[in-house]
């Protein structure tokens, strides 16, 4: 059984119809990846609950009981799919938060997604979206509960076609690319490996993180930038990266064909090489400060 | 008694922790006045959310229904504010929404909110906040649950001081005025009643729109337009407006001091006008359609 469900540490299914999450977005949230009883990248994912409550004005939980939280619903999952969502909490009248608020974390265990075997060999179909996010710096990049354009830009598909696309890419104001609706996009250009800035708006990921810091260690040239349109579609190689994917090579953007490039696999093998040494500093036990 | 909530039509007080309302605010809510009884102007609150309904692409609940529990929990009460939600329901992968899915509504019943007596009559001040909404056309006007923009303004300051502001005006990227964290904004300029367009953000409210129906049949000129800044500061008059406030006349702005004048009198006039006349039709029993 892997659906369970944590809410301020106590095993229950259901919250209070007053809680901010609900009425307003009010919050913010990490999907992560169980591996072997432990999740992934677990110190990133912290980090940026951290960086969204500073943003939000929300009090952070307590590190230590979070992470034994985490601990016990990820214990003996072979692999397994870890949702926190952290709101304001109830109350409050209106728009103005309670002072002092009391914050409600819920933990949601849900199984492994039934994605189609394969995907990260063989690539991915990936079509453009025509929902634009809107310029919001104050919430560009963290995880927060507001996530009505992403939904409205995968409502743009269905995913029961045949040759259905694996994910959408999303347009600035601008006409630059921002990202997925639920992932991460890099191009490669002429050996250089480049991801939009998200200064304005999209979701920071753990995974695109991570291969960054993977990519400047192993001297393969790596930088945030504005990606045109055009710049996308005169890419070598395209990749999406998120928490529970890794890396999708993308073998078609919209009608054009791309092939699974030499870069795309070198960052699979750089990523897959930083998860195996997390997981052995992993065995040492050693507690995550976010 | 006057907290109480219905979801789906039962007594409750908890939701799924898997709502898509809490996961992306994924549906739409209504804030109601209840007045002896009755929930004012209770057919523009549905012809909204039934706008709001068609964007999100939410099957609406049945109206007989939806009317039926509303009448419940407004029986008896002399004021009382009646907020609605609607969601998507649970389920689904991610963002993509669960096809076909079961919306959810909850119906939460509030005690009318302790504002300041005599607001009505002695204005209100106001200040200009900093948060910019970001523009997105395809979620301005209806009232959705990605409220973190309001959130953030609203927590730009503190209600407790002494002389604090009853609310704070936001202006999206290009300075112009769009309304006010939970209201909208009218100004007076040269005998006209002018109030921001609302394609971009906002949310057009229930009242504004009556307003500007009663000016019209009134003889006063009032229309939708572009209100820069400086225009908001040569304003003669400026009142706010939503649900549960009516209409407050703006006496100050940051350091401006304005008198409440003829036109914002009248306005006030011609909402209680309206507000009666809708009380004599429910008497009548004939039941709305949105």
């Amino acid at each position: 059984m892997s659906g369970e469900a944590l809410i301020d540490g106590r095993s229950a299914a259901r919250i209070d119809v007053r809680d901010r999450g609900l009425h307003y977005g009010d919050g913010l949230f990490e999907t992560m990846a169980v591996v072997d009883g432990a999740v992934r990248r677990l110190a990133a994912h912290l980090a940026r609950l951290w960086t969204g409550c500073e943003r939000l004005g929300i009090a952070p939980p307590d590190p230590g009981l979070l992470q034994a939280e985490i601990a016990a619903l990820a214990a003996g999952q072979q692999r397994a799919v870890l949702k926190l969502i952290l709101t304001r909490g109830s109350g409050g009248r209106g728009y103005a938060p309670p002072e002092p608020g009391t914050p409600r974390r819920m933990l949601l265990r849900e199984p492994w997604p039934g994605y189609a075997a394969g995907r990260c060999e063989d690539g991915v179909a990936v079509r453009l979206c025509h929902t634009v996010p809107g310029d919001q710096p104050r919430l560009a990049g963290i995880k927060h509960l507001n996530r009505l354009e992403q939904v409205l830009a995968r409502r743009e598909w269905s995913a029961s076609a045949e040759d259905a696309p694996a994910e959408g890419l999303m347009f600035d104001g601008r006409g630059d690319v921002v990202g997925g609706t639920m992932s991460n996009v890099f191009i490669v250009r002429e050996g250089r490996v480049l991801t939009p800035r998200l200064d304005r708006c999209g979701v920071a990921g753990t995974v695109r993180a991570a291969l960054m810091q993977a990519a400047m260690r192993a001297g393969v040239p790596c930088q945030e930038t504005t990606i045109a349109r055009d710049a996308l579609y005169a890419a070598q190689e395209i990749f999406l990266t998120n928490a529970l994917i890794g890396i999708w090579p993308v073998r078609r953007l919209e009608d054009r064909v791309l092939a699974v490039g030499p870069v795309t696999r070198h960052m699979q093998t750089l990523l897959d090489a930083g998860a195996n040494r997390e997981a052995d500093r992993d065995a040492d036990g050693t507690p995550i400060r976010p």
